[in-house]
């Protein structure tokens, strides 16, 4: 199989090599951050950390990648020889799975010797961005649903299997309640979910024989697609003659699903078909290019709706199929000196935070409200009242004072070489974390469209040393 | 690792299972096509075909899957034996990678027992669906790029580190000539790029040590990242330095490349500078991000650029990021006689080809300049003239009379059970296939905005057998 060790961009061996033949007693950190959330949102889902920590813990190089490496002609023996016997020598830090992330907060930190942490920008950027993104859109599509499932069906428009199987976990952090996916069920431990396809009821003469077969076959599971010919004339009333067989014979029949035409009109035409026959249990699910807007609509038209499979809009987060975070060094350790470094643009906005930090909820006191959050330095001890900044660049009024607050750090540490230092929570352990930190910040920065700004501030000392950093650098004045 | 067969959706095992209970002996027929194109192109590049043929010469469960399989308590042991020692044992035809394919047109087709042909769609689709759409999207940036060389950049923003590496696969066939995933260009024969990020300059006291030190180690590959400060004012005069050292040395300066900022400005100035000190060969590439119009509106302006590295616009397709691949019933084989099957739904648009059919380019005769697709039933000799009728449900004045044509098969078989029955070309082989099939059709297609519709034929013999069908199942009368 294939050693994702070398999903890496050319230049960063290019730069690993260069740092060996340079300045190879060096430290690096780097932060992982981003600026911009997905659909306009005003927060993102932190994912993909589980999969971070095997990829780094199980950092090597084959022989057969060390081959294909010296064929380039880039790098010297040293370097080879240093990748064939590669020891993961770093330490991380990063906010749990499931956490609300704001913008400009490190999602995670790494530190140790620059060409190694030079080396995994590439492969933790895939990695977070991806899942981060997945995890991001399923809070929004579950959130429209409100108390009804979701289930994960996108796997076939995913961008590729693997994406579509690490999509599916991202997509329970995010509220789903079940996948497709039977690959991803099994490896996550997350229910799988689905019945028929409509090739089963045309592998049949008619529609109601493809019932029959498929309610002898599963009487404890017999949830019927009827929408191949005409839901309400045909499909719900072969269906329901199905539900009384099995009725009669001491089953429960589980539902139905539609998955074309107007949802809402069929959906109400269906439910009346299905209580009349005297089956109000029956479960109606919905699943045609579904997401978060097209089930808010649905919901807000009263559609008689129980659950949703949500597919290709969910995997690929269709409406905006990117994160941007970003891998930025923060500092340079030499001589055990830590040297905070910034990165400058001709973009104010793209400014970086420099050192060693850590990120900070802030709960009004004694509660579990939390109203901002703080990025200081590491070693800082927050003061009350404190005086903060807001992190982004461009915005105006960049001064707060907070009088009062518990604060609660959002970064642990994660890896210490490769030894495990947190724990690595089941998927639904991660999905309640994150609604309970969900729980904890305000609901008009959970809205949908035009959600509330939740503020991120930096500390004075934090601001002083960007400053300090800027000024050297004489770039802004 | 993990075993791609279980990328497969819940009900392909739920249905596949209820097949080997009820109609075990049947043989089914599916067709792979899409029915719209991303970014309101006209034709979709094809890839993914090499993956699908390993993924299905390789299909089987583990002890470990079939463990899991049977604590869903969904299947019967008849089924998980006949999985247990899985046997592949269909034929497979598909259009090779690199082929401008168009909407309706059998991409792939798979004839086998019914219960195998079932148990492949998603994992099929999930391939297919990823790869040719990123294939197309690379199609149209290198359209826009012209001549000039377009390097594939983003892996850190890809859906996962696999999705990174099979699209960056994707992305030469599509027409990029490299790629800075190092995983892909080992793993499929690609030149790798790309030299130094920021992280590199800041990790030195200044810009010009930065220069200087990777110089030193890559006298032959110093292309410089010039905008960590300012491009015009510090970036470019270091870059000459460096340049001025190198050439006395004997070693030809790469270039320079530019990542943030007004390009076209920027591009002009530092080739203004480049030109003035004697550098007149140094590249200068263009990375922010870029997609085919942005690269048509920097050329258009004529800002002097030599490459162009483009990143999540490409690996993700960013403004149009699925590409709906659909898995249709065809036919269904009992007792050796081939029973053609239609899908049939409210949306006329949707109706489906029946039949094992193969899909004809015409060409006017003795030329290489082909005017139009036909779809045939695979036991159909051409007349001529041709009396068809276009492909599109929904199109009006569906009639055409064809006189005179040479027409070329585009599917081809592939697979005989593991048999491999054709070429898996290395991927730039099937790049120059892409271009010289891309030449062959009308430019006027090919258009990045409003492209002209290249027709999509049907015969009459096919039209006849879906009209036959509908009748039977009197849903449009």
């Amino acid at each position: 199989m294939d050693n994702l060790s070398m999903v890496t961009d050319l230049y960063e061996f290019s730069m690993a090599n260069g740092y060996r033949q340079t300045i190879d007693e060096e430290q690096g950190v780097f932060d992982i951050f981003f600026r911009k959330v997905p659909d306009q949102g005003s927060f993102v889902i932190s994912a993909g950390l589980e999969q971070v920590v095997k990829s780094l813990q199980n950092f090597h190089f084959d022989e057969s990648d060390i081959t294909y490496l010296r064929s380039l002609h880039l790098f010297k023996e040293n370097f080879l020889d240093y990748l064939k016997t590669f020891k993961f020598d770093c330490q991380v830090s990063a906010i749990p799975e499931g956490t609300p992330v704001f913008p400009r907060e490190p999602m995670l930190t790494i530190k140790g010797p620059l060409l190694q942490t030079q080396l995994f920008e590439t492969l933790l950027l895939s990695i977070l961005n991806h899942q981060s993104l997945i995890a991001t859109k399923a809070r929004r599509i579950t959130y429209a649903a409100g108390k009804r499932p979701v289930m994960e069906f996108g796997a076939r428009r995913a961008q590729g299997p693997e994406s579509a199987t690490y999509g599916a976990r991202a997509a329970v952090i995010g509220g789903c309640t079940s996948t497709s996916n039977v690959l991803a069920a099994k490896k996550f431990g997350i229910p799988s979910a689905g019945t028929m396809a409509h090739a089963w009821i045309e592998a049949f003469p008619d529609e109601l024989t493809a019932f029959e077969k498929w309610a002898e076959v599963y009487p404890d599971n017999a949830s019927l697609l009827v929408d191949t010919y005409d839901v309400l004339k045909s499909g719900v009333p072969n269906a329901i003659k199905v539900f009384r067989k099995l009725k009669q014979a001491g089953h429960q029949p589980v539902g139905i699903r539609i998955d074309s035409g107007d949802i809402t009109q069929l959906a109400r035409g269906a439910r009346k078909l299905l209580d009349d026959a005297g089956f109000p249990d029956a479960k109606i699910t919905a699943s045609n290019a579904l997401d978060e807007h097209v089930i808010q609509s649905l919901l807000g038209e009263g559609a008689p709706l129980d659950n949703f499979g949500v597919g290709e809009k969910l995997i690929t987060s269709a409406s905006s199929p990117v994160l941007s975070g970003v891998y930025k060094l923060a500092a340079i350790e030499q001589n055990n000196q830590l040297i905070p470094k910034i990165k400058v643009s001709a973009s104010r906005e793209k400014l970086t935070l420099p050192g060693l930090k850590q990120v900070y909820r802030l709960y009004y006191p004694g509660t579990k409200h939390a109203f901002a959050d703080v990025i200081a330095l590491q070693d800082e001890k927050l003061d009350k009242p404190i005086d903060v900044i807001k992190a982004n660049p461009l915005a105006t009024k960049r001064d707060h004072m907070i009088d009062d607050y518990d604060a609660v750090p959002l970064q642990e540490k994660v890896l210490d070489a490769t030894n495990l230092k947190t724990d690595l929570p089941a998927v639904f352990d991660i999905q309640k974390h994150s609604k309970e930190m969900l729980a904890e910040i305000p609901a008009a920065t959970q809205r949908l469209v035009n959600p509330d700004e939740f503020p991120v501030y930096i500390t004075q000392k934090l601001a002083n040393l960007q400053d300090e950093l800027l000024q050297r650098d004489k770039v802004f004045k």
